[in-house]
């Protein structure tokens, strides 16, 4: 179906940071045709959206995330990584199937795209289940499987999370129209070892997808990388030729200035996680060095049980106040950077231009956010407003690929009475 | 009117901090009357309210604001406090006229209604136009005028600000059937001298009322009093006698624990305001600290200027979620404690004993959560749930002395179009 959304004000996110006002958007198959004042008068048999009082912007890119663990989402908090992973996670996850990864999926993208995520990338296992429900749900991910290993053996082809994820790539990559990619995913530096990391990345250059990988979270990661290996885990990784790769690296709390020309001269992405580096006491991340350094930075949420939420707003806010308070320096991270690494800086990271601005040719990935509440008013600064002030329910629609998912408090594509039957079951299985 | 909120969760946050399930809440002339599982069978002529899938809890409790500020919100950001304070916030401040004050109280009000606030203490000038904002909207408030003096001559008594002081006191304190209190409030110790600041203190002894301070927020503030006293702004407000009054202190960012013996000595509240020091790049106090000293701790928003929001759940958030990550300890201050801090603690700060819990006796300030979100499922505790993953928008109704100020997205006391109305023209006149 096509669209005209009417006399909206459009903060476009393209390369000259444009507002327009009073302007309309028009959706033709899925791609922005149109944009400008009077733009929709032309169009035929569209729907109409009234965009009076509201803001279009392009949908948010929630650059790290492992979709499945909102099933553990509030199940254990307020006790250090080790007890937390070990003690509770891991079990519960043992016990997960198909089933439950494709509920607890959908139920995360409920709440991505009721509050403007238009794009999530994830790291996970049981990905069929996923991209399942990504299918069918209409968000856009780029997904991909999670390797560990131990002791693989000699020959990796045969290691199973190995072929899991080829036949994930060969099953999925450019799936639903185009709205999945793939991407391979060494788990971390302390759960792959060298060779296992670097057979990962020549079957990615093989099968031509990017890298996603958790980076220096953490200062025991950092150190023992150290002790092991002589050297930061930016550096091992870059040493084994994993960043000869498109790639993707979540976290990077404990990286160095050197780690970031490094990063810098392989085009590595940053996917700041404040909310959750935070609530599991990994620290602040230096991304004002980060952002000096030139590096591309996009902000992820992380799972549900680590953050709590999927809620791409909470995260801006925080990327944007968190360092200028940590470090004293309230000029650091303005409103303006902090939406352009949810919006703009995620397409780029994800290797998708299509999306990330507001532009004609560009797919229709693009929210809308209700100007009209009492917190957002006084209206003085657009970037201001939406950093500082708007929450994730001022979204009032959520569009993916010309497809509304999402309108005022209504999930178009999933069967909420539905999400919530099987997830009351799949608690029962899980924790009862 | 009297009400039954039926078959709701209860977070009672009282003294063995009881979760009750499927109980009743009988409201009866403003108090809460009867609390348990069907104790609401016998009431007649009442309101009844389906509490199912709902949780009811104390009001949150705002300790420190400065609610017309609301006009200003997004109006400066990205700048040091200098200049955001002297060419922007103090220019426009000098403009605002009683009626500008009036209808940016209620804009504020509005949003606090609408996210679950239902008491906050502010200290400002034009409390006049304030208190009738609050008595007119239905919430509760402490209220106080801003002092501040550079050379107040010998004679206090006829400083305007302490005349004015006086003069608001006299008339409001216990106004609004109980619902607004006064306080005296020297603004700073940089802004206030030595002999001004005793005779507030005297003053405020006089009139039973209690103070209401900004504390050592900024390391500049620390160092120059270092400097010009040989102490702490804590020491120094020590000394001075300040604390001898009942005391709210609101940032404390650069305390030290010498200072926390002085302000557990002397019961002074401290009221933490993560998200304006971090925005303001003050830095970020020493909660964990202040907590192990005993202190009270509560939890405020401080102005929308520099937050830029009046939405305690925001700063609950931060308030856990900061100080894990700033000083990498996962188990300092639990979800629970930052509950607490956003409701008992706040009413025992401001002298409040029959607010800040859902006790048979109490006044019926209140709220109710919808737990059907679903970002707030699955629901595994509590407690996490509304810290970790709760937003102000999922407040779904706000009563205040039993009666309901918010309810299903309505303000029941104040017309949404006219506060628009006139914020506009508000806005044409200090900003146009």
């Amino acid at each position: 179906m096509n669209h005209i959304i009417r006399n909206a004000t459009i903060l476009t996110m393209n390369d000259r940071n444009e507002i327009l006002e009073h302007s309309d958007v028009v959706v033709e198959g899925g791609i922005i045709a149109r944009i400008g004042p009077g733009a929709g008068k032309a169009a035929d048999n569209a729907n109409i959206i009234d965009g009076s009082g509201k803001l279009l912007m392009p949908g948010l890119i929630n650059g790290h995330c492992h979709v499945p663990m909102t099933l553990l989402r509030n199940y254990a908090d307020d006790m250090d990584l080790q007890t937390w992973l070990f003690e509770h996670i891991f079990p519960v996850e043992d016990r997960m199937n198909g089933d439950d990864i494709y509920w607890g999926t959908l139920l995360g993208i409920m709440e991505m795209v009721s509050t403007g995520t238009t794009c999530f990338a994830d790291m996970y296992d049981g990905m069929d289940s996923i991209a399942s429900a990504v299918e069918r749900s209409g968000i856009r991910a780029q997904l991909s499987r999670g390797q560990t290993s131990n002791d693989p053996g000699p020959d990796f082809s045969q290691d199973p999370a190995m072929k899991d994820s080829v036949d994930f790539i060969k099953k999925w990559n450019g799936a639903a129209e185009g709205r999945i990619t793939a991407a391979m995913a060494p788990h971390a530096i302390y759960t792959c070892s060298p060779a296992y990391i670097r057979a990962i990345a020549e079957m990615a250059e093989r099968l031509g997808v990017p890298i996603h990988v958790h980076l220096d979270e953490t200062v025991r990661e950092h150190e023992e990388c150290l002790k092991t290996h002589g050297k930061t885990p930016a550096a091992h990784l870059y040493d084994l030729g994993l960043f000869d790769l498109d790639t993707i690296a979540a976290h990077c709390v404990c990286i160095t200035g050197e780690d970031m020309v490094r990063l810098k001269e392989k085009d590595v992405s940053v996917i700041h996680c404040p909310a959750s580096n935070l609530k599991l006491a990994s620290g602040i991340a230096p991304i004002p060095e980060a952002l000096s350094a030139g590096l591309n930075v996009c902000i992820g949420t992380d799972g549900a049980s680590s953050n709590n939420n999927l809620n791409m707003w909470e995260d801006m806010y925080l990327a944007s106040i968190l360092h200028k308070g940590s470090r004293r320096d309230p000029k650091t991270i303005t409103a303006a950077d902090a939406l352009r690494m949810a919006t703009a800086n995620g397409a780029k990271a994800l290797g998708m231009p299509y999306v990330g601005s507001i532009r004609e040719g560009n797919k229709a990935d693009m929210i809308l956010v209700d100007l009209g509440k009492p917190h957002l008013k006084p209206l003085h600064n657009l970037y201001s407003t939406l950093v500082y002030s708007a929450q994730g329910s001022d979204v009032s629609m959520t569009m993916v690929d010309g497809r509304i998912l999402y309108q005022d408090g209504e999930f178009k594509t999933i069967d909420r009475e539905k999400v919530y039957y099987h997830l009351e079951k799949v608690c029962e299985r899980l924790f009862g």
